[in-house]
């Protein structure tokens, strides 16, 4: 490694030197206290090992389905790493391998980078790790850097994508894999890592697939991404990402909370992100003791309409007020209203109206909504109602994701306790505020946990091309156990999938891992909420720590659902 | 201190250990952590002292008018802390002492506590603490609660104001100054802490004058605290608090800056805690390098239009997308339009106009606003115009506080974008998302500066009461320097004083610390601005560390006021 280089990425345009870790300009210091940490490797990667087949895989559902969607890789198993003898291990050679970031940020998104980068030097020493800029479109567009130690070393431990950056683009058209497949063959690749989220993986998949039936010596193998946490499975415990968003969403909520009692006169609704399932609301809420949360999945099951929920949370503070508490926190996934039947009939109904009537001012249009959706828009806050109406995107369908949740649900919960406070049945004040915590924790510096994880994925998958398996998703487990004993494999990306018909088609889909109502970490929080509304048992988890006894800890959702009663 | 104990204030009701400093349920391990960390005092403290008078003071201004208003306390000197002999030691003694929070919450308020409690522990063996709840009311009701070292140790550098909470009475009329004479007089107080921010100094001291014209014996000590770090002078380098949540802030900044230039897409406008001074915004733009940062006081000074300022973001914008960037981050200090004159102007007009007028649809009542008002009026989105027209507080009056600085501007800057690209002069894309972070910061767990530098200022407030010393403010210098080099002593509160005529009468006031335009903190700024509005030199300051190299680092403003260059 250079004593000192001129890192070439315009973006970190200071002369740093590798060998002290430091840069001249640009860096924290905890930025820079990041970059020498070293990383455990589980056990199994630290000496000689060999790829262990297990028995041959089915799908998730509909076998039949996928085994046509995947006529080449369908059956195949998922691997075990375990240790070997020098006389087993694979043979070092030289490989190209290429990389891509697909979908949202992730904390730990360079440690995949890193990881694959560490195993082809350790291992395969001449080889060449090319990343694609900007996702997916940087494949198909044959837009790459060859990443050198110069390069990769400044993003060690760092949060952000912004490496090669990432991009939502798809590869799924003949077109679009036969670019893909002309990138592939040009720059000679043994194989891709495709970092993503379900979506991504089931395409990184789909690519294994193509280029297999190409007879392309392009191997493809994927790494399971995204701060929501629905991209998991028993060989796939957890996505990257999720524990470093949920540890800064719920160092905000705890500083929120103090403050809540602090104060002694807000009522402080908190949204988080996480559109498709309520894990990050879960997790937060297992942190930090809130008086409300609301999971999107619970909601759905029990068929709550938005005055069911309004109520619910007049409830717990209607109590609250007569225990002289007129202060509290109110926990929100980002995806709440997707999950409210009636909402989404509403929508619906407004989408089709409004694509094809005047909306007059005096209110006749309403006229052509159902009755249930009529008594609902009407119970909407005025805001709303507007939002609605107005906000729309390109195809002239209402925003939904342009709906501040947390606003709507103070305006109806205020509307409620007003009623009550007539009825004589609520005699305390309410003074909501709002919060939005997203942006916030994509890019974090990645948690110690996923930075070693996401070290371990990289460097698994490196040995998974290296021994030219494709289709599997990088797998690594036993994760509540120290370093040293995580398993480390590859899964069958097809053994993950189910078929959706979309379109009369079938498509392959790796299914969202939703919040289980019988899974241990919502159980939990349904055995403590009660105390929780009540009582200000809130938690105050803090910032993030690197060093220290506190810096290893586990988010709970991975703990509980393998298994840990805390 | 005994062994276990059932901590008696209702929000931790869990069993303790204070030996161990560990609770059996409700602390999160960081919390746990901070619990027994141990705090370094200034050598000063350490050993043998003397308090030193200083010459006799005056005032920061109106002299003759402070005189009049303080006519037992004006002229007062100042005090230092220094080493002396133990025969010029004070004497031993068992004291009464009140202690009171003021106003809102400030990360260190509970160690400026502790402080006092180890000064009276260590120094005034057999002394009582009582903590008045719920701020100055506390006093005046006499509600107060015995602090016991089982009370004081659970909230041992922990952020949040719940030990006691706070509030936001004041004492200033003869009926409540007597209250506060009468619990004084009852509990037998030989001093009383107020910690507060620059209002509440100045009542503290007006209290002291009272007290002191009564022939009471109990003396008033204040403590500086604000996170807006608007109360400072040459011997109150900073107020408690604004360096944790300025580096919360800039934490969650730093993240944001991350996000924004992996996905290359959003301008992020950030609006930031603190309505009369832009410390907090310019401090969170040292650490982390914006695109574009607005400080108030610069705005006035130069007579910013809102045009100005929305025409000075579009600019940026518009040379970063000639340079490719179609991204940015850009921090606004909350009180922004209360600094723009014309802004101002409007909202009288709109007062004024809304108190006697009917609001007619057509928008005839638009004719009695001024050319330039209405001018301005009809440049605002129609949602802010909206919020100027329904928003009002008991009064009637606009709510400013309400105005959501951060989407307003937004949607000026789109306006903008949007006719420039008509001329041709713009050919990026812009989307706007907005955030604003105020609560997350207040109660923090404070940084290991603000835990110790609350602690001097408790304990120096204990040596101050000790030596029958009233209205000053606790002072702790040399801040910059090793903690066992900072220097300690009370500032006469009068000697910071001016007056301001309200109602016809001359008020006293500590004059809120403004952002200095020919400051060294501002002028850093302004020597870098340009390059980071163009480049990308964000920094990701990450989370505040309490262990490790990282731990105690001192914020800009600070260092750059005390002459340090970075």
């Amino acid at each position: 490694m250079a004593a000192a280089a001129v890192v070439s990425n315009g973006d970190y345009a200071a002369v740093k030197t590798p060998s002290t870790g430091r840069f001249a300009a640009g860096y924290s210091e905890v930025q820079n206290s990041r970059l020498d940490h070293s990383l455990p490797l589980p056990s199994v990667l630290k000496s000689s090992l060999k790829v262990v087949d297990g028995p041959p895989s089915s799908a998730a559902g509909n076998p039949d389905e996928i085994a046509k969607l995947f006529p080449c890789l369908y059956g195949q198993p998922s691997v075990n790493l375990v240790p070997g003898d020098s006389a087993g291990e694979l043979a070092p050679k030289a490989l190209k391998i290429g990389v891509v970031l697909s979908g949202g940020q992730a904390p730990g998104g360079h440690n995949v980078i890193s990881g694959i980068f560490d195993y082809l030097q350790d291992r395969c020493k001449g080889s060449t790790l090319y990343g694609f800029r900007g996702g997916p479109a940087g494949i198909m567009k044959g837009k790459y850097v060859v990443l050198t130690p110069e390069f990769i070393y400044p993003y060690r431990n760092q949060g952000g994508f912004d490496m090669i950056c990432s991009g939502r683009d798809k590869i799924e058209t003949p077109e679009q894999f036969k670019q893909a497949a002309d990138t592939a063959v040009k720059l000679d690749l043994d194989g891709l890592v495709v970092i993503g989220g379900d979506d991504s993986n089931t395409n990184a998949c789909l690519l294994a697939e193509n280029f297999r039936s190409k007879n392309l010596k392009t191997r493809v193998i994927g790494c399971p991404k995204t701060i929501d946490g629905d991209l998991k499975s028993k060989e796939v415990p957890t996505s990257f990402g999720f524990d470093t968003a949920c540890k800064i969403y719920a160092e905000m909520i705890g500083n929120v909370m103090v403050d809540a009692r602090s104060t002694g006169k807000y009522y402080h609704f908190v949204r988080l992100m996480g559109r498709a399932a309520s894990h990050i609301t879960l997790e937060c809420a297992l942190q930090t003791h809130p008086n409300v949360t609301l999971i999107g999945e619970e909601v759905a099951a029990k068929k709550q309409t938005l005055k069911n929920v309004t109520d619910y949370i007049a409830d717990v503070i209607c109590k609250r007020a007569e225990l002289g508490y007129n202060y509290g926190v109110i926990l929100i996934p980002e995806g709440l209203i997707d999950f409210i039947p009636e909402v989404q009939q509403l929508i619906a109904e407004l989408n089709e109206i409004l694509a094809h009537d005047v909306v007059d001012e005096a209110g006749i249009w309403k006229k052509k909504l159902t009755p249930q959706s009529l008594e609902l828009f009407d119970l909407l806050p005025q805001a709303i109602q507007e939002q609605l109406m107005l906000e729309r995107d390109p195809h002239g369908n209402v925003q939904v994701a342009k709906i501040e949740t947390e606003k709507m649900l103070i305006q109806m919960v205020e509307t409620e306790l007003e009623a009550r406070k007539q009825a004589s049945a609520y005699k305390g004040q309410f003074k909501g505020q709002s919060h939005f915590f997203g942006y916030e924790g994509r890019c974090g510096l990645p948690s110690n946990f996923d930075a070693t994880y996401c070290n371990a994925l990289g460097y698994a998958a490196g040995v998974l091309l290296h021994s030219g398996k494709t289709g599997l998703i990088s797998s690594v487990g036993n994760l509540a156990a120290p370093v040293a004993e995580w398993t480390v494999g590859g899964t069958a990306l097809t053994s993950l999938m189910d078929v959706e018909r979309r379109h009369g088609k079938f498509k392959p889909v790796i299914k969202k891992a939703m919040v289980e109502l019988e899974g241990a970490p919502f159980k939990k929080y349904v055995s403590l909420r009660e105390e929780w509304a009540l009582k200000n048992l809130y938690i105050n988890p803090g910032p993030i720590q690197f060093v220290g006894p506190t810096a290893d800890k586990v988010n709970h959702t991975l703990l509980l659902e393998l298994g840990y009663q805390e």
